[in-house]
């Protein structure tokens, strides 16, 4: 069943906020067989929203429309549903309840404009919203679906799980099973892998697609199968999966939508190891990556964010006369620093970074984009200068990945 | 003048990649006056990306489209364009010359593949990529524009600002002038805040919008103008932030588009002192969100990553005793933690977070989302113990996010 997801907000147009919501939920809709095919997003405006409500339902029998159901004056979302379905509102005490007892329970107070979120529309059917103010609408016109939620990333989701994913199984059944299955692969340009692949390609069924998404110094590589039952998807996968490990080999460097940070950790559960983090220009980056992986406290102990050269020497134990010599982003800083997580932090291995990130900062010799990274293992440490770019915010994100990365094929290579 | 924005690629749908890249078009076409009003993403099919064209040029006379013109054969973005536009590919020396150059500056050799890149319409204007090896392709019809620009964000950014934006001010001048101021205020609910801006909002200009963007214990107000003149977009901006003033006093916890980090950044500077963080549950994030602003090294003198308890002890100096009583989740550990921390990294004031993000290792007394957050300068300290939610990412993005607040408070405080 083909879906589509209309979001709604001036917000996410002048790009002030950056539309997550819509990718949350093309990849919940996935899961449940709904193959989300076109995707709007439009401002606080009443006749773009009805444009984007028809070329939503010309595309999809399913629509979900995300955003400007709140209770102010800007949010125009249930007034347009209101003229678009020849709907009235009026005031619902069962809706008028579920925010007292939300309000009760944080106790907050309720006023006039809260109390507004009551008023629903007549011709829909509401979907409790237990998370938030503004309940769900479910409208039906000629035998297809418009689902309107409010735009709060965490009422959005409760809602959905709740009240929208269990009423659109029973309504739609599920004609079509999607899976995806990407492979982390590394060692080839984009255009290389894909003259590698170029049989592979030409010898995949119709049904399965093969996308190729290119990061710094990895390439995901995503096998996608729209099938019609689940044992056909998850058989296809497995037999395209295995025809790829044929074929790349070792530069599969990770399986699953797994990333290295992912791999990283499981790896280091397996080999009861533990890891520890020294950053400098990636500031607490590689640690929040690290710790964003539920279960992480079982092999990440701490991180230092050396930002000052006093911090480097008086909690990482740099030798001041090497700071003083070679500086701050230089080999032999990184590699003490990566050393010195392990010996403060008191872990097995470790990772390290300096470099210069920007705008500032950049000399000749070191401009801007240089950066050093050391990954080591007890007192084994090895270490590399990279020169990403000019971009501050892409020179942080690099050093972050390739600092994972290097951590990572080390910590394999030292334990096989 | 309106403005399109298309995004391509299946990755976008099903949730894989965010796009990120329609955020960052909408806020650099919205600073030259070009107004985005309706944004389609599509997967790699041919009558869904014809069908989005359709829908951009319904809504605009500017379509910038990013995505799918890489050299894999998943991308179709430039065939779609050839039949849509009855353009015929042909060999350009030119593009073909800019890509070798590119590939010799980087070491790389050329394959078949990314020579195919040089094959391009005839009926449009190349925009020479230096970035990349897919050139912008400009085509014209009915008076409208419609550009295809690759989806690689550096490649993106590069070539809309040195090819793209250049000559749409050329060809279509400026008739709007947008400009957007927004304000961070705290102390209301959304609804709370609404109410007491009702009058305010009754006298707005017809072509100013004022919208509410609610953040955990922020919200973001945001005024935009939509004026003939840049002058009077100024001035209107300026004329309606002064009577929000007059509306909000205190209240109003930093003004312009600055997040609480900017503006804390700027308070330390401007009071001469240094910051570092000693972090737990939040593992990092709040320091790699100060570092996030370029000159910070002025201020962050770096932080320690303690998410063991031998770290909290050893590094941060925090009691083995008080960690055995009250756990590391509690009062007096979190405030030892930011003590410590500007003892360890010697700076003036620091910022500590202990808690449980999940979703694992709540307890009937501390559930998931109790974080304890501290906030100390010199030897003065502040706690606080909030109660965020259930979900990890949630928990940490919000104590993050506090942290910064309270620290900003406490030193406004202090230092006044």
């Amino acid at each position: 069943m083909n879906a589509a997801i209309v979001t709604i907000g001036d917000e996410l147009l002048i790009g002030q906020v950056v539309d997550i919501n819509s990718a949350w939920l093309g990849e919940m809709l996935g899961n449940e067989g709904f193959r989300v095919v076109w995707k709007t997003t439009v401002g606080d405006n009443k006749q773009a929203i009805r444009d984007a409500f028809d070329a939503a339902f010309n595309h999809a029998p399913v629509v979900i429309v995300s955003g400007g159901i709140g209770p102010t004056k800007d949010d125009i979302t249930k007034r347009t549903l209101c003229n678009y379905f020849g709907s009235t509102l009026y005031f619902s005490e069962e809706v008028y309840k579920t925010i007292e007892q939300l309000f009760q329970a944080t106790g907050r107070e309720m006023n006039e404009l809260t109390c507004s979120q009551a008023m629903v529309p007549d011709n829909c059917t509401i979907i409790p919203n237990e998370a938030g103010t503004a309940p769900g609408t479910w409208f039906e016109r000629d035998g297809k679906v418009l689902v309107s939620l409010p735009g709060v990333p965490s009422e959005l989701k409760w809602l959905m799980a709740n009240g929208v994913m269990p009423r659109l199984k029973k309504r739609f059944g599920q004609d079509l099973f999607i899976r995806h299955h990407t492979l982390w692969v590394t060692g080839y340009t984009e255009s290389k892998l894909a003259i590698q692949l170029a049989g592979f390609e030409q010898h995949l069924p119709a049904f399965v697609k093969l996308a190729y998404l290119p990061q710094p110094f990895v390439i995901r590589l995503r096998l996608s199968a729209y099938a019609k039952s689940e044992q056909e998807a998850i058989h296809t996968i497995e037999e395209q999966k295995q025809k790829l490990y044929v074929e790349l080999g070792d530069h599969i460097l990770a399986d699953e939508d797994k990333s290295p940070v992912e791999v990283l950790g499981e790896l280091l559960k397996e080999k009861g190891l533990t890891m520890g983090t020294a950053e400098s220009c990636t500031a607490g980056g590689i640690a929040s990556l690290v710790a964003s992986i539920p279960g992480c406290s079982a092999y990440f102990y701490g991180g230092v964010v050396s930002y000052s050269n006093e911090v480097k020497k008086k909690t990482l134990g740099v030798s001041p006369a090497d700071l003083e010599n070679y500086g701050a982003v230089s080999q032999p800083v990184v590699e003490q620093m990566a050393l010195g997580a392990i010996k403060e932090i008191g872990c097995d291995c470790a990772v390290a970074t300096s470099g210069i990130a920007g705008p500032t900062g950049g000399t000749p010799e070191k401009p801007v984009g240089t950066v050093w990274i050391a990954a080591a293992i007890k007192d084994k440490v090895i270490s590399h200068c990279y020169h990403f770019g000019t971009v501050r915010e892409q020179n942080i994100q690099r050093a972050i990945q390739m600092a994972i990365l290097m951590l990572l094929r080390f910590v394999q290579q030292e334990t096989t």
